[in-house]
């Protein structure tokens, strides 16, 4: 996070040093925070990227905009253009954003398990529980609540919110993040059914997770059965996913709430899976597969591009039942149309 | 919470003063607590709302039923009759309903930053970290290893279960209640991929609740990119629920579990969703829709009534196997019909 | 949890003892972990029940393998042969498990009200927070940060991972697990609307939950509204689960991970649930059902066997559009086809 000066105030030519952007207007502008396009106000920058909102554009009362070269003709005030708006607002935005939790070592109420080593400049919130021979690195921030099983390895800069459950021998990269309520190393869900009375298998692996991560908020990671679950780094994972045991993530892909993902699935790398889709076990997804919401993935995908699946399409109740009610019958309507294909043929033939 | 007198037991009329009702049969009837219909007992009171369970009613054992002028009349014992029995019943089982956690002011263990302004009349439970700069207001109760994050504000009467996790800066009305593992402020999902890399844009917003909001177990609310995330008064979310960022949910509208809101989705007051449904980012639901269990929102809703997605329809999966594949052949099964129509179009013509 | 020798190094012979199989090599080769059958080591032990990794078995480099008679032929290496590999398997793994908490007895961190009862043998992390009345069994470890309710009773030998909440009243019987972030006991989602208001109904029941349940991370249920809830003995429920109120789950039943079970639904014994599956209200589904996952199960199941629903099929997005369109004019294309029938009936009868 970039150092905010106490004021918080900026010029465009500051906010924008190193970033490959052209200024179109006053570089000189102050600039007090960020707005929304839509709802904005003097002394505040917004930026469009979304088409949605090209409409709000013209009478935008933002000091500043980040856009495109194609919009920034229709930009009424002062323009950032570039070719990535989205990356060089997170960049800029980074100067407004402020550290909400202060260094302050080791909290008194903290219980540190014997053999663990704590770097000096980790920050440790109360109330947390960190297991024996666990290795937190440098600048690492661990919020209240927290446990950190045994063995657990943590590598420098990673940030753990409140409440977050790390179970034992999970290795975490650096800078990686993980959101209120985010589970680690849970067992994998492994029983071997003996007369209908239901084994659990132990789960002998754990979870290795990279640079760079992000975890939402309740999002659930099991431990490999035999080897580890990977989340490689770079991965963006959002709220309340679950990710079964041996399931491997490749890097910087990114997969949006409530996704499903059951055991030993493998996923490549730069893939972009949207919210609610339920993924298969035991397939693979190969690199650069694009998964639209709400889909089931069924079994493998080999080929790059946009997949989907389900039905889409919200409509009234009532209409909506009929349509319904026609696809339980659909077998059976193919069968009336080639019905009638045979009888159409045969017709056209006597003629 | 009304006070239950020590022995729990009540008259009809007791329980029902102030309600709208009409006793049928003895008002004082003593009453020592609630049971279902179909499981009854002499001595408690049951209700009687949902078509599928008035095969019962005949047969009853409860002192008294709650229901509706037309049930009343098979109503075999005492009878409360109004015109929402649901409702009624509501208001006499609160009479039975006991606080589970006695009032104790601030548990020594709880930490407490700096600046923080606790009303005395609140209850913060053990193992509780405040963070600085809070307010919590009048009979606020805190349950145990809860995490309240900087510079948050909660109305007075708001209600935490055990563990729950509020981020910095979360503003919250009066009488809301959080249960366990809900985790509020979050950081939105937001990533803007530069060179295939994913850099976090900064999540400056945060999340404003308003007042009688209940929010169910492990349910999880993002904070907003820019402003805040909104859910208005009245609001009821049930468990296992995600809220994306700058989503604002209206009024009094009710969601129940499972469902995924994606960042930046309006939902407008009144509405009813059913569970599993999964709603697309930037669209808006107008007041008053109401949206079936397990549907896919893929675009905005301009009218009140009933909406539907997905296919519903829980069928063997023999069947199921050969609708599904049909559905597969769709497109082509329109051009074989199409391709019928023109034949025997011509066909037609020529006789 | 079998006691570990100090070496981890067993014979196949010692690893097998008891159990029902057949060794075919040498009975005292030395076995010092688990691998999975790819990618295998000299002194490891591996297993083969999915055919899918039948292709590995030639090449394995496994020290021993456990398999069915009809896979021993083609084993390249020592063949425990069993009817039941992955039963076999999994009680062979036993011996390589290690216990991660130590018995250390309450954490002087923790608080317990008055009037509860702890077995001395029990085991209770840092910043556990125990309830009053509550009676905790013989050998049962609760990890750090748990939150048990008043009035809580816990079977011998039940587990309890890091921040799992027990709500007031929970009955929880032996040797149940529950891994982190499990809430047990919220309040049921029953509300009762009067005059556009959203009225609390006070969920007086609570949950009762049998002996050798396994519950996943992350996963709620929710407590009843007059009776319990109730999870039989034997239940394994996987990661994010919802359980709504006066839900009862039957003996022996599975259910995989980001399923859905609204109140009132009655699930029968030995069933098992896929993935994704939403599960409404006040359905029953009878013993021995199998329903595959990501379905929606709007009625009752009132047969054994397998049950599907929804739309499975991951394809191009392109042609995705192309059939789900079509899906929305499906009552129409069944009325064309009815239009063509008479048509052509009329062509034939006039011939």
């Amino acid at each position: 996070m970039k150092q905010p000066k106490s004021e918080s105030r900026y010029s465009l030519a500051e906010l924008t040093q190193g970033l490959d952007v052209t200024i179109k207007g006053d570089a000189n502008c102050q600039i007090i925070g960020v707005c929304p396009i839509q709802q904005s106000n003097v002394g505040c920058i917004t930026f469009l990227t979304n088409p949605l909102y090209r409409k709000f554009l013209t009478s935008t009362q933002a000091s500043a905009v980040v856009l495109t070269e194609d919009d920034a003709e229709n930009c009424p005030t002062n323009a950032v253009i570039t070719r990535n708006p989205y990356y060089v607002y997170a960049k800029i935005a980074e100067y407004f954003d402020r550290p909400t939790i202060q260094a302050s070592g080791i909290h008194p109420s903290v219980v540190v398990g014997e053999g663990s080593q704590i770097d000096p400049t980790a920050n440790i919130g109360p109330h947390c529980a960190i297991g024996r021979h666990v290795r937190i690195g440098r600048g690492v921030v661990i919020g209240p609540g927290c446990v950190i099983g045994d063995d657990v390895e943590i590598g420098e800069n990673s940030r753990f919110d409140a409440n977050v459950s790390i179970y034992h021998r999970v290795k975490i990269g650096k800078r990686s993040r993980f959101a209120s309520g985010v589970i680690v190393g849970s067992d994998g869900f492994g029983f071997a059914n003996q007369k209908g009375v239901w084994h659990k298998v132990p789960q002998l692996g754990s979870v290795t997770i990279g640079d760079d991560v992000d975890i939402g908020a309740n999002t659930a990671i099991d431990r490999g059965a035999v080897e580890d679950t990977i989340i490689e780094n770079g991965v963006k994972l959002d709220n309340l996913i679950q990710v079964g045991h041996n399931v491997r993530i490749g890097a910087n892909s990114v997969i949006a709430g409530c996704t499903g993902i059951a055991g030993s699935a493998v996923i490549g790398k730069n893939c972009m899976i949207g919210g609610g889709t339920m993924i298969i076990g035991h397939i693979s997804i190969c690199d650069g597969a694009i998964i639209t919401g709400g889909s089931g993935v069924e079994k493998s995908i080999n080929e790059p591009g946009m997949y989907s699946s389900g039905v889409v399409g919200i409509v009234p109740a009532a209409e909506f039942r009929k349509n319904n009610a026609r696809f339980y019958r659909m077998d059976h309507l193919t069968q009336r149309v080639k019905s009638l294909e045979a009888a159409v043929k045969a017709l056209t033939e006597r003629e």
